[in-house]
């Protein structure tokens, strides 16, 4: 990845979503096949003084895109979000991080079928972790890249 | 239900949680083993032109503290919530509600185990549906209600 395309996707992530915006959320490492993304306690914090618990589902969602922007061709696909869960472990009630990564065998995989059939969902497993490295809460969710119709591999 | 409760109960579940707040969330209605929540789509979209899909987590996850307030005694009680899954059926693109409901029977067995156990978990499932009345997303989550340590019926 170039290091001004890096720039933009962080930024694109941070900020192409108003109310995502509003949560502060920062993609604080944007390589191939990994991401980085912290949640500060401020602005989400509940009425019982930790993190609400759409701001941490939040954290979980956008690494599905971070994790697109790291590893998927923008040029030939999209990606969509099919289904999410997350379990509330503990209460998170200090600035959280997520790390994602995707090995390069199974990203080439998933581009190689969706530009066959045009979508194929990728699953990820997701550890949403406090400054003492404690895991508040474990998302799970499938994703789903799609070819856009009019990319130059078509 | 008392009149005054109620607003008090909607505004708590409006604006308690700063992040919320920003969502726009309304309770349009919340009476005894009922509430009907809505959300706006602006502040709410993202770069597509729906609902984010943390947005949409939010309503089903704020609908679990709305039947809280419908069902059971905040005096003896409060609620956590422990797991949610969302499934994404179809774009939101206008505004969204859901509504939920518990049998008084079914909030009586609950607050009598709570009484008893310490705790009880509940679950619901929630449809988020878009001003056509069609399902767009589908919220199934396990709240616990759980005993206050102090409270009088102890």
């Amino acid at each position: 990845m170039e290091g001004s395309d890096c720039q933009q996707y962080k930024k694109s992530l941070e900020t192409n979503i108003s109310i995502v915006k509003k949560t502060g959320l920062r993609v604080l490492d944007l390589r191939d096949g990994y991401a980085k993304l912290q949640l500060p306690i401020e602005p989400n914090l509940n009425h019982i003084g930790s993190i609400y618990a759409g701001s941490l589902f939040t954290i979980g969602e956008i690494a599905g895109g971070a994790i697109f922007y790291a590893c998927f061709d923008r040029s030939e696909f999209y990606p969509i979000v099919k289904r999410v869960s997350i379990q509330f472990l503990r209460m998170a009630s200090t600035d959280v991080t997520v790390e994602v990564e995707m090995p390069e065998k199974e990203a080439e995989r998933i581009s190689k079928l969706a530009r066959t059939q045009g979508k194929c969902d990728f699953e990820l497993s997701i550890e949403i972790k406090d400054t003492r490295d404690q895991t508040c809460s474990i998302v799970n969710g499938v994703w789903q890249i799609r070819r856009i119709k009019n990319s130059q591999s078509l």
